[in-house]
């Protein structure tokens, strides 16, 4: 027990939650009692579901994305494009474009971006492998997807001058206006782009 | 596998995250891609300390909130004055009554509130237990520390005539303008109540 008066294993769990992204003492409290007080059942579904993904989910040997197999759906699908391979920052960016249902070429998840001030280079992110999955002899076409932040551009400028030496189409993800949002509240530098990459109304 | 492409183990594990209060799909998916991509030990911890807590935590004979043992802490320390009972209506609320370090008596976790939309009345809420534990001889203070909401009112309006025809003592916590906040952002009824609520300057 606390000095608080919470049990052990109450606190235990508290500090647990806290570990997840965005989540702070308040908001862990709260997941730790609801659970206990309207969800037990729900808590150790979590808590199954946590070791078997743990214990079962690995990278896909092909793209880095998470699987259970050797290789993911997307890589063992034969319906893919094999000509376009897209490459992402993580997993759930992956996920992000597979989303939109307008994407049909491959990925490559880099699990990473180059970010000098925390020790991560080109090594790091393992962009060797990158250019080894690139030049397969079937990809045309590297689709750079990599966030638009100074990490993300600088993977993208990095990763771009690797591929275009060996001869690939390399292409960058469009910037512009988001679609919903009023140009009031879009920042200069977004409008900027969206003007100089504008394109013809047909 | 989904037709998203996710791995099984991954879906189930964001469909967990989701019967967190709060938690919808994309903060779901933040933290299942968080764990497994950085922080595997913490899954594996958070897994662990689901299945202790749910296998562990109980309710105090005495006051009804979270405890691994017979009693809770509060319950059974000696130093707590046993002629003041504190009534909230969930052990998360309990303990923010006890983290303002300002109140030295005892606790009851109603464990619920009355909700007539939701079929819950005073026998849900097993107010009875309530009676029995405020009657002991000790008491001599109820404090009705249910929530400022309707429900939370009606409960405590509930509770309040019960316990004063046992003869006790009957309080609600004062309602009032919260520290910190600027009259202008606080709404009128509030404000209604501080005015009324008013003490002289010592």
């Amino acid at each position: 027990m606390t000095g608080k008066g919470q049990a052990a294993a109450l606190e235990t769990l508290i500090q647990a939650f806290r570990r997840l992204p965005g989540v702070g003492n308040k908001s862990a409290q709260r997941f730790a009692y609801y659970l206990l007080q309207h969800d037990r059942d729900g808590a150790m579904a979590l808590g199954a579901a946590l070791n078997q993904a743990v214990a079962t989910i690995r990278h896909c040997a092909r793209c880095n994305t998470f699987t259970e197999a050797e290789l993911c759906d997307t890589c063992a699908s034969p319906r893919r494009d094999q000509a376009l391979l897209c490459v992402v920052e993580t997993a759930a960016d992956q996920l992000m474009v597979e989303q939109t249902m307008s994407y049909d070429g491959l990925y490559f998840v880099l699990m990473g971006r180059i970010s000098p001030l925390d020790g991560i280079g080109p090594r790091e992110i393992h962009l060797e492998r990158l250019l080894e999955r690139a030049t397969d002899g079937l990809v045309k076409e590297v689709i750079l997807a990599t966030s638009f932040t100074q990490e993300g551009e600088a993977t993208a400028h990095y990763a771009g001058e690797l591929l275009k030496t060996r001869g690939l189409a390399v292409t960058r993800l469009a910037r512009g206006v988001p679609v919903g949002s009023e140009l009031e509240y879009v920042d200069a530098s977004t409008i900027a782009h969206a003007l100089r990459d504008r394109r013809e109304v047909d």
